[in-house]
């Protein structure tokens, strides 16, 4: 049985990872969720990319908004604002609520974020492991202007409520630096025969989770075929504000950029959209093979079939690096 | 100005505020609230009674129930059934939960519950003061049969749960002896002009209130007409299962005994219901004047009335004892 690895964001590697699921449903998928962007919210411990996961998989989400669940009612966000308590700005629905609520509670009792994790998944069936990167906090901020002084704000705050306008001078993953992976993570990229990155934020969703002391050296490590899919589609993000992070970390908002900015250190196998087909010749002088093929998940067909494209290309890399 | 303060537990002395508010308009109400119903629930901290005040007051009652807010919905009480999380016997509507994240907020930064309460009537705007009888934790347990073994159970889940059906051998407000009035709660009862016991139940809410050490022992000290109404009308509770816990304590369900109960060292004036008219001379043998008028909370004009009734009493026993 293939074992395969996927570090993943929110709504991007979500829908990768149901395009995976069709593409190759006898493997066995381990996720490593971003747990970055987790804030507190009214004493409850949201966990967003994690949710947006373990929902999409589980037949849970709001389809068209690719977060948050599906026929989600906001009474409780609208009575706390009647009483003047905020943050507004982040759509916390009550479906949603019993999650953090469950969560936090267990959190609370004494377990850690991976058991949680686990527990909340028996009720959704992701047919994924879905494993948090880590167990310790880890806080996304983003350093931006504020009038004449600089300030650092939760990464969702910047995201959400600032629409991520103003320009983000640094992104910090506070707190991952003593950060230990989850239990299963280094084992999952030690026992993988190939490590999927979707087309997720390389700055603040994977880069996150490669910024768990350990995780990237696994990987690397690992001596199996890693194989990312551009989240840059014609020298724009296809969904969200990636460019903006980038920029943060001198990254330019291109297909061949971010595939440089992950590294051949790192990364085998890179699959740009065919409109970015004049890519494929800068990457791979960077040493990393490349292919131009279709990457608009406009549906869970087409999702499936670049889940195969950069399974194909891992084979590919494989075959290469067999003696 | 009349100052008037009103001890309270949840159904039943809301709905009498809300007819005393109609009888004395001018007057200054103080409400001292019954907090041994209290319950944490998914980490929030619920309470039932001062909150069944503060809606009813305020106009966010559900008014055929009697507690709970009006049009409230509960995704989030479905969704932690999902999970298998309860209790869900316990019927936290989503639009009520909003209170409860606000108050265990605001708990968890250091304010106390008076001046949570406070903050929380805000937006309510109740048109009474409302204290807790105490800021400190007093949770009223129930001791039944289990089995062959004795237990006891929180207030609640011997109310909700278990529908009042099992023998209450006693009835304990846990904390209560360690616990202080509320900040304001022994100064409104020393300049007020009249006491007045609703007709809520006289053990777990009256009886509660009245546990809190320097309460009980205000009243009786404040020089001023203390005035009950029968919460007992025909042998029967009018609302609720008060003959349950009155059994616990010992006394009979009767318009009579619960006068009794309470005490002339408390009590100055009782009212019974016209149908128990036969009980004013047991009452009054007992030192306490009684007088038999309509006692049933039909609406508000009835409620008003059953108000002016016992401010009638009151001025009369407040004549008998002017110099």
């Amino acid at each position: 049985m293939q074992r395969i690895v996927v570090l993943a964001g929110g709504t991007g590697g979500a829908r990768f990872l149901r395009g995976l699921k069709l593409a190759a449903p006898e493997a066995e998928i381990t996720v490593i969720g971003n747990t970055g962007d987790d804030i507190h919210l009214f004493g409850l411990k949201v966990c967003p990319d994690l949710d947006t996961v373990m929902y999409t998989l589980g037949g849970g989400i709001h389809e068209e908004q690719g977060w948050g669940r599906a026929e989600e009612t906001f009474a409780v966000k609208e009575e706390l604002a009647a009483y003047g308590v905020g943050p507004e700005w982040f759509g916390l629905g009550d479906r949603d609520m019993a999650t953090h609520i469950v969560r936090t509670q267990m959190l609370a009792a004494g377990y850690p974020l991976s058991e949680v994790t686990q527990a909340l998944c028996r009720r959704w069936e992701p047919g994924v492991r879905l494993l948090p990167m880590t167990d310790d906090r880890v806080e996304t901020h983003v350093l931006i202007d504020d009038g004449d002084t600089r300030r650092a704000v939760h990464f969702q705050e910047y995201w959400v409520r600032l629409r991520a306008e103003p320009e983000a001078h640094a992104v910090v993953p506070v707190g991952a630096d003593t950060a230990g992976p989850a239990p299963g993570v280094l084992e999952a990229i030690a026992e993988a025969d190939v490590v999927l990155f979707p087309p997720s934020n390389p700055v603040v969703s994977i880069g996150t989770v490669l910024a768990v002391p350990g995780i990237r050296e696994a990987i690397a490590a690992a001596g199996v075929p890693v194989v990312g899919l551009s989240p840059i589609v014609g020298g724009a993000p296809v969904r969200g504000m990636a460019d903006k992070v980038l920029a943060a970390v001198g990254v330019e908002a291109t297909a061949a950029a971010v595939a440089e900015h992950y590294g051949s250190g790192l990364l085998d196998g890179w699959l740009v959209d065919t409109r970015d087909a004049d890519a494929v010749g800068t990457v791979e002088t960077h040493g990393i093979r490349c292919r131009a093929v279709p990457l608009m998940m406009t549906d869970p067909a087409a999702t499936a079939e670049m889940a195969r494209e950069a399974l194909d290309l891992a084979a590919a890399l494989a075959a290469d690096v067999a003696p």
